[in-house]
């Protein structure tokens, strides 16, 4: 399974673990670097300069190549957390959902390999266009925020016809046998986030994990509630894949009204602080169906790394 | 690219011609059949026993395999239109949507193979207990009628591991590149609708074919307002994805309303005869962006047989 992606970084197992801000940090990344596939910080929007700093010594600890990923709408006026990543040097940084063109140059100037998330093939071309070294095509039915447009395997095909930057697939690859399929697409790879909620790296409260090893593949939802019920900024045409709770049905189609409640913002801070999850959110793809126990990271990337077997079937 | 699918019916590339009622007749089925595929008869809800009788005789006029496609709650009261299927011995019957299960002996009794579809895992476990000889995962990026709710690449790794009959894979599937995706994750082929919709022996209007032509990967919407507004009796978990209109904008989320409104209900019908596509319905899957010329349906199967090379990358 040599592809540009295990070339480029020196692994074994062409997958990428997401960037998932507030369940993967630095362990979660160095434990999938140590797999021999390729682990990532996902950066919360509240995350400090330093708090980057922290956890990418505990991810590159080893030495090994780990990646950053970062939302492009956080990063305006606070050049702090850039520089932060900047200074630690990461083999991987992905900077999605906003205005990101701006940082590809100078990222890439540090030796930094610059990849995006592309939900259309249109926003697949204007990564290419943006410089970026390979572009994530994420289908709809990923976990976490970005568009609901267009699925994972029509969406590949799509893109891999029409730019000439090594393409990754995000969305839905949750087994050995999704990763076959997408790199028997063309891609060079899988970026999985899902996949890797159960595993004990992460920093997941237990009750959360509970929820996402109990939840089947129609229990997620997707909109904006969460986002709007925070006031955070993300633009609003990338909403969030979450698994579908009391809360979420209760406000679903009453975004603007939630803008500006703020006894449902206070029962959500407080329901995240208490971990109950029938009022506070846990960001999941289609793919959860299929995470049914805790696992390692090691015991993961090691599921994945079965689909060398299944393309192998095809030599003959 | 040898399977279940190839070995079953003598094919040479394991793809199935999706049963499209409205747009995929007899002319299509022999088409893609003569290709080395097979073709199918897509039987609108509206059909006679002697519609049936016709297009099977032009499907299966030079004795190649060809399969016959049936909405399952079209059938109840009405033994005529399945005993001219039996009377017809098409080699492939599919049976979906609503209660299917009771007439899965008798076909089989038949001689003929016959699957179901099912759109999530749960729905893909009752098909193996209700005997199919096989299960088609379709995923809610696909065209026409099913459910919204999994999307093709998680469905089918979920499915591949829960069933022991062969699967094949529908929604999305438009290229070669998806062609190898499916059969490298472990399908016994791929199910395909929309990438054939372009072509020249579908019964599509011209205007609707222009209108395929025409629509992005962004331009479809899933919903029950064709199916209300014709007072069609789809089970409501199996709604339609269909190019986005506006008529389906200005309807979406008043289906109640909708449903007792004699005046839209005229509108559609005038607008169906008439081939005004702002208001009469074209279904087609996300894949349509791929779909951007006429072509025959042996241009589309040649194009698919390319994943066999796609599929070689890995033999060294």
């Amino acid at each position: 399974m040599r592809t540009w992606l295990t070339e480029r970084f020196g692994i074994e197992v062409p997958v990428v673990g997401a960037p998932m801000a507030g369940v993967g940090a630095g362990r979660l990344a160095a434990a999938v670097s140590a797999a021999g596939a390729l682990g990532m910080i996902g950066v919360p929007s509240a995350a400090t300069a330093e708090w980057i700093a922290g956890q990418a010594a505990i991810a590159g600890g080893d030495g090994r190549p780990y990646g950053i990923g970062l939302m492009a709408w956080t990063l305006d006026g606070d050049p702090a957390r850039l520089d932060a990543v900047l200074d630690a040097r990461p083999s991987l940084v992905s900077v999605s959902f906003g205005p990101y063109a701006g940082h590809v140059e100078r990222l890439r100037r540090a030796g930094i390999t610059v990849v995006t998330q592309a939900g259309t093939t249109d926003e697949a071309r204007a990564a290419e266009r943006a410089g970026v070294d390979a572009v994530v095509a994420r289908g709809a039915e990923a976990g976490g925020h970005g568009r609901d447009d267009v699925a994972t395997l029509p969406l590949l095909q799509s893109v891999l016809d029409e730019v000439r930057i090594p393409v990754l697939a995000a969305g839905g690859v949750a087994t050995a046998r999704g990763l076959a399929a997408v790199l028997a697409a063309g891609a060079a790879g899988a970026w999985v986030g899902t996949a890797f909620m159960g595993c004990v790296e992460t920093t997941l409260p237990d009750a959360a994990t509970g929820r996402v090893l109990a939840a089947g593949e129609t229990d997620t939802a997707y909109g904006r509630v969460f986002d709007v019920v925070q006031r955070l900024a993300w633009p609003p045409e990338y909403g969030g894949r979450a698994l579908r709770n009391a809360f979420f049905d209760r406000w679903a189609g009453r975004e603007e009204e939630l803008a500006s409640d703020e006894e449902a913002r206070a029962e959500l801070e407080a329901a995240r602080r208490s971990g109950d999850y029938d009022t506070a959110y846990v960001y999941a793809g289609q793919a959860v169906g299929m995470v049914r126990r805790r696992r390692t990271a090691a015991e993961v990337v090691a599921g994945f790394a079965e689909a060398e077997r299944l393309l192998r079937r095809f030599a003959t």
